[in-house]
């Protein structure tokens, strides 16, 4: 499956914290930089997301925000 | 200002395409790294966008996704 | 690629309007139910998308809201 | 009251998930067609859902991506 | 129709700007303070949005960052 | 820090709940107007939010929907 989510980048679970209906996911993309989702808790099952894991982190173009200092 | 969001990727503007109403910014966070975001255009202009300035991507972990292959 | 976004309607492509920064895409799921995306204009293109052609309504749940009446 | 957010999907609540912040609500939009919505748990109770009942699954056009197999 | 999302704030229509696919809807909910949407086209068409017209801007929780000095 | 979000409303904290990996975070902006984000419990604890303490509730144009009586 191919999405137009113009964003997905590469990396490995580096932390996963499971509650009630969510999930948190952390995703080293290189080293030292990371990204962390919040999923659904059964995404994450489904996903069978673990630590050591290669997944994607996908975002949305219209959810990214832009900073300068 | 500090703020709530999880993720905020520093990097350089690598390409702008301004519309009517909404600018699309490439930053490359990293060699071969690149996170597009998409903002409204007056924001763009605000911030003084422009290829080569140095800034964050900055993304809400509920608007992070994972994916596996 | 699978996602861990929970929401994935499969449909096709009844109407595209392109913009200079985004493309609106409706989609339609099921005879009379629709779903319009706006995406990229330039995931418009890398996908192909054009009238008549099966895709994927994809949404995370936590951009879902819940209305009664 | 009318929303911009161009999709609003008529269905009946499958399924709900309580957390301490989050609900987890499934709605049947149609025949073995659902959508899932994480909201927070005090709009679930406001809203008095329940499993059965009758609600529109809201999503706003920039909220929803287009995947091709 | 009563909606999850937990934040809407009544104000009127301060400024309207057209694109080809979306619209740019600055709300002024109290004397000095603004909130800028960005909608689709047609729904800004469809609401028949226009310079002083009382709306409300309708914000999800999951979508609101906070920020600290 | 200067973010692209066009949306930064200056207000203090009324409420805070926190779940397993979510907090909810009620920011009074002006007398009888609230807004409610809910972020990651870690976010709210790394801003140390606290009731009284004065933030800033700041949306992406993009997540701000419009409605009509």
């Amino acid at each position: 499956m191919e999405v137009s989510a113009r964003n997905a980048l590469k990396g490995n679970v580096k932390a996963l914290v499971i509650g009630a209906v969510n999930a948190e996911v952390t995703v080293e993309v290189a080293p030292g930089i990371e990204i962390v989702a919040v999923i659904t808790k059964s995404s994450a099952e489904r996903l069978g997301l673990a630590e050591g894991k290669e997944v994607y982190a996908v975002v949305k173009a219209s959810d990214v925000m832009i900073a300068t200092d």
